[in-house]
């Protein structure tokens, strides 16, 4: 129990769920790490997809409608979660907004998105991670999926800590990632302003690429901005953890909102600007001195100096840590999940730190796999993703235009309506654009997991709600037909063991019937049956127990034993059978290869053959 | 069970064992095909020592006295086991011998010798026929891991079938083989004789490796002698499974083992003389043309037509089969040891088939353990069992001198002690030659591995003698003081579960408590407590059952409840505990994931944690 309480922490007991809830300061880097992040890789994705414009050309044209259509959805998102939080203060998550108001398929399609979106995001925020450290150190190369899979272990053990102290961790790298990027935003506009728009790059950026194209496509468009809505996803987030907060929860988890989503489009409006200024355009990432646009953008302000590292380090420990936000998340949607019965109710307990550790299992589980699958590299997984965040984006919204149209004395409800109305419409689109530009790209891979994971939910649900049906009892005990069971013991010899099996055999029933199955090996039984056993019943006048020889002509030993009971339980019909096994419990589980199994056999046979009146006693003997 | 059937062969009746016995047609391939064999590598070992030498120089001038030396060493031990056969007409294998009549440490060391040498055997066997095969057929080279493992398995397979037919199994392979090497040598005999000893060879073989050394050392004729020595391990094999062979056993087993020592004299003889007649000497075995000494002599006799490759293909054949020796008298041994307490007393079970099933599975499992250490080349291995043979001839033989001086009425006692005295010293003194020979070749692992083999069995010993000294009891059934158990029923919710648990305690005992565990899950027992047990039981008069809430702060069920029992049993001496759990059972085992599995847990924490006077009740509930 020490090293488990030094990894995780001391066991907390549920009375102190109180001072496990989060200040504000604690929220940003729990559920907004993931949204900060995208900040580094959102636009050059939509950047590097139009190279084949060429600098001049293309990114100056373009980049600026596509970076508005960005801005302006994220805003659009911002007032929709908003009432959201203040909607839900129980946990928004588009699970349950989606599911209370548009239904239970609702619901599950959103839960199912998420699930891909959460598991996803762990996989590709570490493995994003991981392949800076490694651009950055080519030693390092060949460990890159060990290196993935302790940083998804780290992550894991702190979320297993629980919500406060994760907080704390990631308070560190979350800040120095805003501040560093930040700093470089500020010298950059300032130089720009005091050189009158032309500042001199510190350390030039790599020449452009030369175009290749003359016109811009609305195919290349769309899927440019497809791309740069990576930057969206975990937005979402604070929403399904308003629990986490502190009273009152959701005025904390709006004002933790508001900052995420501030930072988010000063380091979006800020990066794009500065990278403007100094001419930075996005490198073929299939070149061999491939160099990210943030990495350029910082050399080109600070030099690369020990600014750039401790920059290029933060980023890099950001992205990686990015997976977190899944972490926060998910464990909370399964629990969600899990108590409308839809998903196992293990993910319903808390555990010794008083959050859903089987979540955190279960996602570190799929995360890892992931990982080793695509060996540690998942760059062709980011399309998978986004479709999954836009679906619940849009049911979320969608869910809450019906929530509001259902509370007609809601104070301002024409705007709130209006609000996740346009939400809804505009991460509707976006998912359209994103599913189209995206389709052979991997986004048809969603499109089949999600009904796969709709089903496995659906045959969840219906399994719980049979057992339910077949056990619920609102009758009161019955307390007329109490009588014996008929006691079978199986009996090889005449030992010690034996004898504590007879006793206790005695004790619950007067009808017992010693079983002996004479096969291949000496009888050790019937010579001490008279002397031993019924000699001294007789002499206290107790019922006589009965010895019944089955032979075993092909040396089964387990199986006449079973037959012999189904047929006793046919031949007594309303009677229960108590089966006494007497079981050797030895010191060191490696004796165990010197006893034979039979007892463990019968046990497992009597389970899977036997039925509701057949009932097994085990009575051990200690060695 | 029908795929079984197929495979394994139908289940025999234990009546049926006289069928199973075998004649000597058969036991020449089930105890004759390891020795036999031997033919095929035991010369080429021996000469391969030689080159140095040189053709001319060396192997015309030692190979005469090193093959008298083998021969003369072989007749001597088959007189010895002929002795040995007929005084242990119930299987006289070297453990039997040497514990009963030097007793139990001789023949530990016996046992473990032999269980090194039946491993090696086998593994050793089937990768030599496999390389042989890749070397023929190169493009398999790849395989060459699961090709031993194939045959491996059909070995296994044709085995579990039972003695009769794995003897008609591998008969016609070694027929064959026999055959075609009894024909190679007729023809080349009968060409010396008729060219006037100067025979021409159809297809010539290589020129001989020109000598390196003048003169012939002592060591290099120790080390020939060690390594033509193979040629004798698996002479032991028939007197261990005298009692595989139909009455009268003895005299079956002593033809079988005649008729098998005569043809492998013949062979070594043969092929010595048809080499020598034909100028083959041994090649370099790292040459890259290189073939074996017995390819090369029947290539001389037939050149390289249909028959050179039957020759070569029954050879193949009956090197990979001669793995089946070590499969024959493995599991007769491992049970000789087994009846002695020094072995899991699982190998004196006679599987369906009647034999000794576990001793197949033990053997083809450490077979495929060392054929895959080895990634299926074990040449190397072959130093090391030819010490383990040596050692349990020496103890055998000397058990034997033992044996005859106990018995001072026996007819012809002095010539039975002289020639297993004879045996006695010869296979020790070769015993001390090969050790000395092989000892850095890999000699030294066996001498390592023997004391550790050694330590395991008489710690098995050591527990089974436990065992029965703790459990043995001789005296008759106490039938005082059978007062009735506390019951002790955990309990989440009142269902039809619960209820069934309730009804069988209440025919248990009088004394029921139902323990709750009150953690972060809603109580659903308590509102139903009152109404539905507690008046239907006052009505009918009954003893009520106590209801125990625990509380519990960490949200532990199930360790709460243990220290519940254990403290219970603390607090009422004498008194036998009852632990009734109500089990569910799906009808699918992956429905288990959606219940929690606390039951499974306190099963076997009360096992962990138990003792002799907690009792288990499984209360099955099927689904």
């Amino acid at each position: 129990m020490k090293v488990a309480d030094v990894l995780l922490g001391r066991p907390l007991a549920t009375a102190a769920e109180h001072d496990e809830h989060i200040g504000v300061a604690a929220g940003i880097p729990i559920f907004g790490l993931d949204g900060l992040t995208s900040a580094a890789y959102g636009p050059e994705a939509a950047m590097t997809l139009l190279i084949p414009l060429g600098f001049v050309a293309g990114v100056q044209h373009w980049l600026l409608p596509i970076f508005a259509a960005i801005l302006t959805l994220l805003v659009i998102l911002y007032f929709s979660y908003r009432q959201t939080i203040e909607a839900y203060p129980n946990g928004g998550g588009s699970f349950t907004v989606a599911s209370e108001n548009l239904g239970d398929g609702a619901g599950l399609l959103a839960a199912a998105a998420l699930m891909i979106d959460y598991i996803l995001t762990a996989a590709v925020g570490i493995s994003a991670g991981v392949t800076a450290l490694v651009s950055a150190l080519p030693a390092l190369h060949p460990h890159q999926l060990l290196l993935c899979l302790l940083i998804l272990m780290l992550i894991a053990l702190i979320n297993l800590r629980g919500v406060k102290e994760s907080g704390f961790a990631f308070m560190l790298p979350t800040f120095l990632f805003v501040g560093t990027l930040i700093a470089t935003i500020g010298v950059g506009v300032f130089q720009y302003f005091t050189t009158g728009g032309h500042p001199v790059p510190v350390s030039a950026p790599p020449p452009a690429i030369p175009a290749t194209m003359q016109f811009m496509t609305l195919w290349l468009l769309m899927k440019a901005f497809a791309s740069g809505c990576a930057a969206m996803t975990g937005v979402e987030a604070v929403s399904n953890g308003v629990t986490a907060f502190k009273e009152p929860k959701s005025k904390h988890a709006n004002q933790a909102l508001t900052i995420i989503i501030g930072i988010l489009i000063v380091l979006l409006f800020g990066l794009s600007f500065v990278a403007k200024a100094y001419g930075v355009s996005a490198m073929d990432p299939d070149a061999s001195n491939y160099q990210s646009v943030l990495s350029i953008a910082v050399a080109a302000v600070f030099g690369r100096g020990w600014f750039y590292f401790l920059t290029m380090g933060s980023v890099l420990a950001a992205l990686s840590f990015s997976a977190n936000t899944a972490f926060a998340d998910f464990p909370r949607m399964a629990r969600a999940i899990a108590l409308k019965d839809y998903f196992p109710h293990v993910f319903i307990l808390r555990g010794r730190r008083l959050l859903f550790s089987h979540g955190v299992y279960a996602l570190t589980g799929f995360t890892a796999i992931i990982l080793i699958i695509f060996k540690g590299v998942t760059d062709r997984l980011i399309p998978l993703y986004a479709i999954g965040a836009f679906l619940a984006f849009t049911l979320s919204q969608a869910g809450m235009v019906r929530h509001w149209m259902k509370c007609p004395d809601e104070r301002g409800r024409s705007l709130k309506l209006f609000l996740n109305g346009l939400g809804a419409i505009a991460t509707g689109t976006t998912l359209v654009v994103v599913l189209v530009a995206k389709f052979t790209a991997g986004a048809w891979l969603t499109a089949l997991l999600v009904p796969l994971l709709i089903a496995i939910m659906l045959s969840i649900k219906k399994h719980y709600t049979r057992v339910r049906a077949e056990t619920a009892d609102p009758t009161p005990l019955r307390t007329t037909g109490l009588q014996d069971p008929i006691v079978v013991i199986p009996m090889a010899r005449w030992d010690k063991i034996s004898e504590k099996a007879m006793r206790f055999g005695m004790i619950m029933s007067k009808n017992i019937k010693v079983v002996h199955v004479a096969s291949d090996e000496p009888n050790l039984l019937e010579p001490a049956w008279e002397s031993q056993v019924l000699t001294p019943v007789r002499a206290s006048n107790l019922p006589e127990p009965e010895l019944v020889n089955i032979a075993s002509d092909y040396r089964y030993v387990v199986s006449p034993i079973m037959d012999y009971l189904l047929k006793l339980q046919q031949k007594n019909p309303g009677c229960k059978i108590a089966v006494l096994l007497p079981e050797l419990v030895v010191d060191h589980w490696w004796w165990n290869f010197l006893h034979n199994q039979r007892v463990s056999i019968l046990k497992l046979l009597l389970l899977v053959r036997g039925n509701q009146r057949i009932v097994v006693v085990s009575i051990p003997w200690y060695l």
